[in-house]
């Protein structure tokens, strides 16, 4: 069978602050500049997300786009769309919502509900000039 | 004379809450929904703004596109880009950050730095679907 | 009051032959090209509706923008998007669904919906490099 | 020599209808949705073909961009721009049209005219938000 | 009839250097700073052209589009398209070649054509962020 | 530590014409077509610079954005943006400059400013349609 990936691209609006407690306000200012504003800042976030697999030979299809939206809607739109992640999303009370780290959060989320076959990449967009992507690699 | 529309665009991320004071909680929140979020959301807005006027005969220009840049650094990006809209931006303290209200609250800052002879529009996109557009019409 | 215009942009996937009955099938070859292929081809449809009036000085707003997104669900969406226009649109059972008349039958559809006092404009794209405005005006 | 990946862009419209004959009418229906609509709808494809290989010392390029979009146009243009992929396509009289299935049908086209040497992967966008890509991997 | 405006978009890809003789090379610098570079620059253009008219009851369309493809191939693809502006049209030999400029004559060029009863207008974008529109206004 | 690949994208003009000096200018023509234009033409061109790598602990980041925008400002932008390729730049009087060969001299110049431990690549794009990728593979 053909191995042939899937993206749906899903759209946000939230708020946030590039901040880590542990470091002081002048180092704070120095590794985040404007985004380090304490009153806050915010973006249109574009997540794109992969699968990977094989093409099932009845249905023509990797993944049901169905499901894959609704999957994209229970966990990415219901806890990230139109929310201040520093204050109302439990991953970033403690961790630092740079891009890298909404991504690996959104991977995480995502991965939960698809089967063990697949293989998942996340793209996130903050703006149309700065993204990353995570591909659940560790090292 | 021709007469030519000059438009330069610049990008801005801010964040803020739909909230009108006068009313009551349930009242906000079933006329801005989710935008009404207490803890805020953001955007990333992009900001058409466009002089109509006699193409110079010297220059082949309308408005010297260095001067209009510096002009939307001076206003826009410095006062909108990065920021709460709600609690930094004085033209906010007490008036919705609607894209309406924003649209012409930057009208009002960028007609300041030009000559009177050129008609000023501002269109601001608060996403790629939902955009306002101001032009000094007053009824 | 200031008078600023609100858009609202949908997207809805469509299938259609440019094809008129009263015509010859070499006239409507001549005429329509590729477009008049018999069975037909589609298009990713955009439509940026637009609607103009006073900034309502209570809410900072023209028109609220969830009620203008479920007309355009109401109308747009539910009568074209997925659909066979020539086949199942009742406007192009007899009318030739070129990019005027879909933005003239969309406009026709949203009017009705609208306060008197709004005025609206419809700019269809049938590709990213064709489309089409209509406003109302009448000849 | 430096490896590099050269891609060209190619867009056509379409109409189809995703539709397994194997399957009863309610499993169509529960499986595509709105894409099973009998009567068809279609779409602005977008294909990114891209050829990987060893840049031509002598030229500066990895393939001539003039003899790709040759190639782009005798097979995905001309067979594939303003049809109806179920009714006029060959390889989807039998197969069902998923995004899926028309990019390995481009690969397989595109893939006849090009050079061993050279790798072959197809991005094909169905709308802005939903795309695939195959890379001629087979498991 | 409906008055409708049709919009065809086409690109081309040309370099140029803002300059005017009749200035001092520290004038030139001053007025149009990198964009005065004695070697030249470029930019991918993009031209939106616009006419506005009655739609034909027959054929349901303000003007044919392949006619409009035509037009536009014949005047603004033929004589701009990987053009040196400067050194290679007629019309800037000695005129500015502006983005103000290059849209009137583009105008001019394209007005020739089109029947009396059509009102044309021509949005160039020189970038994504810089853009002028001519609408055959003259005071 | 994740890995996670982190995208910065920069605009620049630039005019260029392909030519490689060995040949006749038959062949030149053959090979390059309208890009051989003895004037020259240009483009706007849009690099995607993306290092990969782990993600820091402490502060969230692969790479710190602002470090790596100063990185492209002094590269890419202060080199070649407003440039006549062949005739101001260096690398290009003797190599054609075709969208590979610019590439391969972006991916060199960064390379220079990156911490070792961070993997390059270098997307180019010459237009929308027109793109090449170069990873710092050689074979």
């Amino acid at each position: 069978m053909a191995i042939v990936s899937l993206t749906r691209v899903v759209h946000f609006s939230a708020s946030h602050r590039l901040h880590v407690r542990a470091l002081s306000g002048a180092k704070n200012r120095a590794l985040f500049g404007k985004c380090n504003n304490p009153a806050g800042h915010g973006h249109n976030y574009t997540a794109e997300v992969t699968v990977t697999g094989e093409v099932d030979a009845a249905t023509g299809m990797v993944f049901n786009l169905d499901m894959l939206k609704k999957i994209l809607n229970d966990t990415v739109l219901k806890r990230l769309d139109h929310r201040n992640l520093n204050v109302e999303v439990t991953a970033f009370r403690k961790l630092n919502p740079t891009a890298e780290n909404i991504a690996i959060e959104i991977h995480r989320m995502v991965q939960k509900h698809l089967p063990k076959t697949l293989k998942l990449e996340v793209k996130l967009f903050e703006t149309p000039n700065n993204s990353v992507v995570y591909r659940g690699e560790i090292k």
